[in-house]
């Protein structure tokens, strides 16, 4: 077993169903503080989290992470138990095993081989580890970010450590994520008896024109980055569950996932406007989950798509698609940021996996990163 | 107390929870053997119900009713117990004073006063008594009527004693009903991650649409005796609860109330070329629980009308508005229907109540009914 494959396994080992860290943080750390690293333990709410950092001064490379892992399901329902990693026909199975613990052991041994090359660096390297990324995400990144504000401390290159690539490591790197803004939508009529319909006002059929203009609507062309905003339906419900009552009111709850073509602003303004256009009586919640980020190019993309040649001979996708993911509160701060990590096909599934061989190509793309940038 | 009122208050004393009879027939039975009427008791299911004629041969009158009543709610919300009649300023208060335990008491007392008028009548004066009206209506009205088709018996006409009027007795009588036709809807997508439209298909913004052209559209003008035929969405449900995650099917119950300008098989049609036309993969599931009927004149109208002129000096107004009832069954066999009783504002409320004097005007309708018809 290599040193990446060996940390993974430990890692794995412990049983840190977000928001648990289980002693993952203490592993990464002994290795680090080992080559001159220097952490801040920042616990926050029932969150633990590190900040640690090696140099003293120029610009600053972060790597990010998180410890926690979702839960398991019944893991009679794995074919390996899911905290007892083993290697089968070359995949490393476990819980986090894609999503992301071989990541940080790339990220711990990539420092070490880096440093043992260059023990005299340029800048800084720094690693952001929360165990807050499956869950709420209140007590994480997010405040890790606004303590590093409070002291002035500015990322300037972030690399996100989740499994980015679709089949091969390395063929996909995301350098943004769109935005997402949630709406709870309450559309009101007149609750009445459905053989009396001239003494009720039906809410559904009120709302039925304003979601099919909602649903067909082109909120966007998207862009070079970015795919064209979309919009989906979640849940939608009214009606007082007898079939022969017009309902007072019917809820629908929706989200758009928009490109850096739109702005959370723009959107609530045009969604009103149509509700107002059909003459809806409606009570809109929005609510702004993340807003979109974009490294449309730079030295840090330039090095990560020069670190995958070297590593891999692979040109790499740059992409903007899929869920949210911690970027979100690093890039507002004016980080570069991109995500480069293992094959995400089965997060969080049963039979959580990665091939063993790829967790060394992430540490060496890792380890080219770092030369790129701090060499 | 008149005989109408005290009959009205032995019935109400009795707690005849749909479907629960609670001796009401009884009660009535015994006045009407007394004056030559003779009963069969029909018993289908756990519902009681009789069919009681006098007379041998020729036209066959029938008043048509129910013994039960509606749930009470919480007895402590009502302002005299509801199975302790009291009359307050005049009212009649207690559950099933106007739904429709004034009706039967009126029925009984117009057939003892026109039999004692006319011993030998002519044609059939008959009573068709359920106690399954307000429940789930399967062993009642409709299996009587079923074993009077086996038996070759046909009503001419039918007086039913449900509560017609709206604001003074006898200022409106129905003298036909709207069909009803529901509609339990099922449209499929594919269920996904919202921030993966383009793996999914969300079955809400396929239906929206479609339900606004449901909602719009205009299934007939109605005529001289029914308003147009309305469409009403009353429940509609889609979702995991989950705000990420577009749902694969959504539900939506449904419901027309149509007039005879129109057909179940007709609105079934035309909402299936509606979904079709919009692409739909769904599953329909329509159930017919009423045919519209219509009286549009005839004798039994027109005895109707004049024994309102009679007793009130009042015009009637024709009507076919409201929610269904047991005339829905009877009306298929040919019989002309009319359905005739007090003022209808409290029924299946708390504190239902009837204006006492108000029955024996409804009494002394229902006989002159009978003189107009069988003198």
């Amino acid at each position: 077993m290599t040193p990446t494959v060996q940390l993974t396994c430990d890692l794995i080992s412990r049983r840190s169903v977000t928001p648990e860290d289980a002693g993952c943080m203490q592993l990464m750390l002994e290795r680090l503080e080992k080559i001159g690293f220097k952490t801040e333990h920042l616990r926050f709410g029932d969150t633990d989290n590190f900040w640690s950092v090696r140099g003293e001064e120029g610009p600053l490379f972060a790597f990010a992470g998180h410890t926690d892992v979702v839960p398991t399901g019944p893991e009679e329902n794995w074919k390996i138990p899911p905290f007892e990693p083993q290697i089968v026909d070359g995949m490393l199975y476990g819980r986090g095993a894609a999503d992301m613990k071989g990541s940080l052991a790339a990220m711990v041994v990539a420092c070490e081989e880096f440093v043992a090359a260059h023990p005299d660096h340029k800048g800084r390297i720094a690693l952001l580890i929360t165990s807050d990324e499956e869950g709420p995400a209140k007590h994480g990144t997010v405040k890790v970010v606004e303590w590093l504000e409070q002291r002035n401390e500015k990322i300037d290159w972030c690399l996100v450590g989740e499994p980015s690539s679709t089949a091969l490591a390395g063929d996909v790197i995301k350098n943004g994520r769109r935005g997402s803004l949630g709406l709870e939508l309450t559309v009101f009529g007149i609750q009445g008896h459905v053989a009396y319909p001239h003494l009720a006002e039906n809410p559904v059929h009120k709302l039925a024109p304003a979601l099919a203009e909602l649903a067909g609507e082109e909120w966007d062309q998207g862009n070079d980055f970015f795919p064209a905003t979309s919009f989906q339906v979640s849940n939608i419900n009214g009606g007082t569950g007898a079939t022969n009552v017009i309902p007072g009111e019917v809820k629908v709850v929706c989200n758009w996932r928009f490109s850096t073509e739109n702005t959370a602003e723009e959107l609530e303004s045009r969604a009103r406007a149509i509700f107002d256009k059909h003459g809806l009586k409606y009570d809109a919640n929005f609510n702004l989950s993340g807003q979109p980020f974009l490294t449309a190019a730079g030295p840090l993309v330039e090095s990560a798509q020069a670190a995958i040649r070297k590593v891999t001979g692979r040109e790499t996708q740059l992409s903007t698609a899929g869920g949210t993911s911690d970027g979100r509160f690093i890039a507002p701060t004016g980080a570069q940021v991109v995500e480069l990590g293992p094959v995400n096909a089965t997060i969080h599934k049963v039979d959580e996996c990665v091939k063993a061989e790829d967790l060394d190509l992430v540490k060496d793309m890792y380890r080219e990163v770092l030369r790129g940038l701090l060499a």
